[in-house]
């Protein structure tokens, strides 16, 4: 084995064991997500306290990933397509750490409506939302694992009709916040952990986009679901 | 001139010509940040637009910026200390892309309000925090700029003003909105615009921490302000 050979495999290595190290910190904060939107619907104080808890954990996972990561680049000093693999990793963990930061968000209002008491009569709005959601999540780390540009194009095109359920749903509760000004708490907290669930989907969305910088090469991240439809194809 | 000194005295080059694009970023984002502020309270339709605009302009930096220190690393192979700097960069730029993302958002908002007329009892309020949000941008390039720790302490240290500040017009606009319920579309407008404002502050914090970790090479994303203080003395 020459020396090209012997780094190579080595990076093939490091690249497996960091992929690994991502794909737990996703399924800690996809199971974060999931428990979040399980104690706001439940009015579950204990469960919502668990998601903020484990956020210990995510964080630990970030730095770690991170460490890996710059030790690699220097180890192994990258080429230029090795070097995008490393860069998306980087960056879809950071958007990993922001959806269990949003998580935390949701688990927050879960524990301040628990004080309240209940608004039944919206859940299925928003959990239909998060069911969305958590797909589009579940989709971008399995896109993420396999390469796949098409499974990262499906969860790009799911984003619209999350944010279409987002506004459904914020015009929803202003109705119900003015015909009972007094239940203007239990809305926002509602209005809030919708909005974290739109971020999450955003987050997701761009998780896809560096699995298709890293297959295709090409920075997809400002430019519109037509251009990138063409581009894909 | 040796190799590793022809290499270090390249690599310098090439941080410095990356390091002027992040802060003409900067200035792009603080001025859409702004004029994003203003738009709201002077329900200045053009204004707001005109922020929407620039985006354009700070997304294709952000995409520069990124290609750029990405052929940094292939090209000078740097150092663990030297990789730092580039990470901080990197990951810098994209809290700047954000920032520039969440003065779109007050722009919609301000638009928004625009068309639905005045609501000015509580612009002291928001122009407070965001005088105090733009000061904390402001502060975090410059502590960037000329890697100056105290600066970021300073910035950190401001973000529980700013929270508090939230807060405050949060309960006011909840009371707002339950003495005259009509007015709730105006008061979401600019709780979101706060919640923007507070983002804003949280990635100005963000910016400090990197050049925390720049100079001291300590990761502190994840530790508190006491622990920090106790770091940096």
């Amino acid at each position: 084995m020459n020396s090209g050979q012997h780094i190579s495999h080595k990076f093939d290595e490091d690249v497996s064991e960091v992929t690994s190290l991502v794909l737990e910190m996703g399924g800690l904060v996809q199971q974060q997500v999931e428990q979040a939107v399980n104690a706001l619907s439940t009015f579950d104080k204990v469960l919502a306290e668990k998601v903020i808890e484990d956020d210990i954990q995510v964080n630990t996972l970030d730095v770690k990933i991170d460490d890996l990561c710059n030790r690699i680049i220097v180890m192994r000093q990258p080429t230029a397509t090795d070097l995008r693999l490393i860069m998306a990793i980087i960056k879809a963990t950071n958007d990993l750490e922001r959806i269990g930061d949003e998580a935390k968000r949701i688990a927050r209002q879960a524990i301040d409506l628990a004080k309240r008491g209940a608004l039944p009569d919206i859940f299925d709005n928003i959990e239909q939302m998060a069911e969305r959601v958590v797909e589009m999540l579940n989709k971008s780390l399995d896109a993420f694992a396999r390469r796949d540009i098409d499974e990262a194009f499906t969860v790009i095109s799911l984003d619209k009709k999350v944010d279409k359920n987002y506004k459904n749903l914020m015009r929803q509760q202003i109705t119900y916040m003015m015909e009972d000004p007094r239940k203007i708490h239990e809305s926002l907290d509602l209005l809030w952990s919708a909005r974290a669930l739109e971020r999450i989907g955003d987050r997701s969305c761009n998780i896809c986009e560096y699995v298709i910088y890293l297959v295709k090469g090409k920075d997809v991240r400002h430019i519109d679901l037509k251009e990138l439809k063409e581009h894909l194809d």
